[in-house]
This record gives structure tokens, sequence and C-alpha cells, in this order.
């Protein structure tokens, strides 16, 4: 189950950060680390305060974008430490950690998303995310360290996770419906495996062609449109049929529009 | 509520760790800082890492012993690794935040204690506390960062805190069971209030009539297409501007199918 964790850093400045993390993932058993555009790595300043975690360091996958870091990923959850423009499903650590074993559970993967040091997650990156977890901190002093962020989220998933492995082998599957709705649940019990990613992003792609080719979205003026259509679908979680059949609507609209 | 919880260090080696400590404290809404025979305090280092948090480290008490720091509480929470030679009432972090709130309420201070970073606390030191608490860690990678030891009792403490806080305002026991269904919860914070159960019929009718006239659907073989859609829009809860925008691409495709 830990393996279906994965913990995003993105546009990280101080190497000694993301040692930090790797040591943080290790403590609470997670391993798969991405790094998107990391500003000085590899450096001995993180093997430093990786301090025995450089195997993590060693296995972290590097690339250039979001979209690669997390394209095979079912669920993206995104540390924000701000309310946005526009309001997107907002858990707390607890409650993210609760979704993130039942979407576990489930099978899928499960991305925790952190950003820069100063400036956090770009309003296009905190659009990519399932929903959105904040920390409560002290208002008057609310800016976690990175690895201190990465500790709070990593400790509350292992608690869950630990849960989990308990109920299991208890054996009393009713132990985790805890959580009412069905999209509160991440693909428990479902009909078809949940989208990845990369689906979901090319499904925004085509969505976004076709409101271009009806003449609904402006591409000179888009505003707030595709912003509010990507937290609408992403917070509902679609499967590959849904998706499926979404994209056939496009399809039969855009021949509709020639 | 927060002024009753103090933290204490002892015999720390780099003057770095407490100053994370410092800011890890901040962050959660913490103060009450005591050092016992610190090897190097103050510092610069310190200074450093608190980043911020600098007044946590001046308003901290430099202490000789154990007994110092804790002679004013009614609580004392040892942080222990391992298993000791004689058992302990042992407790995990959210036991713990739960029992500090627990005797916070009753008034009490609770003082939760901080070994050296490579052996902890002594068997004679653990034997001064009430309790002992393990955080459960990656037992084949178990020596976590002492700030991210603090950060984690930290963050539990002040997540019990503030549901005792949340409590007393309500003057409702059962206010913190706010867990429930998706659309509570997440039809809070929201900027569109939820749509009603008519306006979202509405919506489906739109929906299908539209998918008839892209001949997408056809009305002599629906299939499950519909159910599919009613199952995704639904759990997604949507608002008000979300259903606008989604019957105005309807409409501007019903056009252009015309």
């Amino acid at each position: 189950m830990f393996d279906q964790v994965r913990i995003v850093l993105v546009n990280t400045s101080h190497p000694g950060n993301i040692g930090g993390v790797a040591r943080a993932m290790k403590n609470m058993g997670l391993s798969d680390l991405y790094l998107v555009d990391p500003i000085d790595f590899p450096s001995t300043h993180a093997d430093a305060r990786a301090s025995g975690a450089t195997d993590v360091l060693r296995n972290a996958h590097v690339c250039k974008t979001l979209d690669e870091a997390i394209g095979d990923v079912q669920v993206v959850v995104g540390a924000s430490a701000r309310s946005r423009h526009i309001p997107w499903p907002l858990m707390s650590p607890r409650e993210t950690a609760a979704k993130t074993r039942q979407s576990i559970e489930a099978g899928n993967k499960v991305a925790l998303v952190f950003g820069r040091e100063d400036a956090g997650l770009t309003n296009e990156e905190l659009q990519r995310c399932t929903a959105h977890v904040h920390i409560p901190t002290n208002p008057d002093f609310s800016s976690l360290n990175l690895a201190a962020a990465v500790q709070v989220l990593a400790y509350e998933t292992r608690i869950a996770l630990l849960e989990a492995q308990e109920t299991k082998e208890n054996e009393d599957p009713k132990a985790c419906e805890t959580q009412g709705g069905i999209a509160s649940k991440w693909g428990t019990d479902w009909d078809y495996e949940l989208v990845t990613r990369e689906e979901l992003e090319r499904f925004f792609v085509h969505l976004e062609q076709t409101l271009i080719d009806i003449e609904f979205l402006d591409p000179n003026n888009p505003k707030q449109l595709m912003a509010r259509m990507r937290r609408l679908y992403q917070r509902a979680v679609p499967d590959q049929m849904e998706v499926n059949i979404l994209r056939g609507m496009l399809s039969a609209t855009q021949k509709k529009a020639k």
C-alpha cells in the first residue's frame, strides 16, 4: 500500500529540503519521490539532510513538468496554503489520509504534491489536482518548512495505512466505510477503473477544442471557463467508461459543428 | 490553551535542530520552549533554521536539569523510540494529543519531552514521565529528525486543541462530527450555491435532448448512458455556476447541430 503513495516536489529551491523530505518519507515508510524541475539536484546538501535515506534520493524521478510526474496517477492532492480565486475541494490532512487510504485500497495511486518553498503551487498546478489539502497552521506564522509539511502529510498517511493493514488482518471489510458519498471514496467498489491523469488531461484538451469549435469558448478571452470545468470533473474522479462517454459526446459534437 | 503546552528538549547537540523545533512550534501555535543543557545555544544556526520563529528562541528557558524544566507542569510525556526495560504507559501521538487536550481543559500544563538526537532520553529521564509517546515510524528507518518528531507531536496537539476550541465555541459536543456527505462538506466555503435537485433535473433533461440532437444517444436504445452521466455529475455535487456553464455548452452545441 505504501508504494502507491507518491510525493511530488515542484521546483524546489534548496536541495537540503529535498534531503529532509527524503528522510521524512523513509521514516514514514514512503519511497516514491518525483522532483519536478528542481533547482539544484542531485546535491551533497540533499544527501546530508537525507541522513540514511539516500536510497530515496537515488531512486527519485526527476522530470520537467508536473504532468509528467502525475501522468500515471489517479488521484492528485495539492498542498495549498491559501484559498484560491476559484475554491477547490479542500481537505484537512486527516481527511486526505482517509481518502488516500480508500483510493489505495481500491488499487489506485495517489500523489501528494508540494510547491516551491516561497510561493507554493501556481494556480495552474493547483488546477491539476483532484483536491487540495491545507495544514491548519498558526495563522500568524503559517509557512511550514517543506520537509515539515511533507512530514505531517506522510505521518497522517502512514497512520491511515497502518490502520488499514490492521483492519485487513482482522478481516473486517466494513471498518473503512466511514466517509459518505461515492465520490469521496475515489474508486472503491467501482465498476470501471479510474482514469489516469494522462487520460484526464487528454479529455480536457479535447473538451477545450470542442468548446472552441462550437464557439462557446473564445481562446482570446478564455476567462475561468476551463478552470471551472477542471474543478468539476476532477472532483468527480471519473472512471474510464465515463471519460469514454464524455469523449464520445465531444467527437459527436465536433462532427456536427463542421 | 496553546500556552499550556511546553516543549522540552534535553541535551540537544545541533543548534540547527533547536531552530527547526522553534519553527515547527510556532507553525503549530506553540511558544513555550525549555532547553535542558543544550550543547550549543544560543547560536546563529538555531536562528537561521528558526526562520522567523526567533521569538520562540529568545523566550526559551535554558536550564540544567529536566526536573527544573518540568517543575511547574502537571503532565509530562516523553518521546520514546523503543520499548523500555520497565514497561511504561505508552501512547500513540493521537492518544497523547487527546489526553493533552483533556489535561489542558482541566487547567493543567503538559510538557512534551524530547531527548538527544542520537540516544533519545535516558531511562532515568523517561521514568520522570507520566507516559511515553511513540511515533510509529518505519521499523527499518526509525530515527526521526528532532524537529520532525516535534512537528508530528505539535501538529497532533494543535488539531486536538483546535477541535476543543470549536467544540467550546459551538457548545455542541458533536460539533466535530462533520465528516459525512460530500455535499455538505464541499458545499461550504464555496463561491456559488449548490444547485437544487430541480435545477439538476433540468440539466439532465437538457443534456439528454442535446445528446439526441447530436445523434450520440439513440432514444430507442438508450442503454445506461444517462444513468452513467447522472452518477458522474451528481457525485461532483455541482454548483449553480457550473451548471450554468454546462447548460451554456449544451445550448451552443444544439445551435451547431441545427
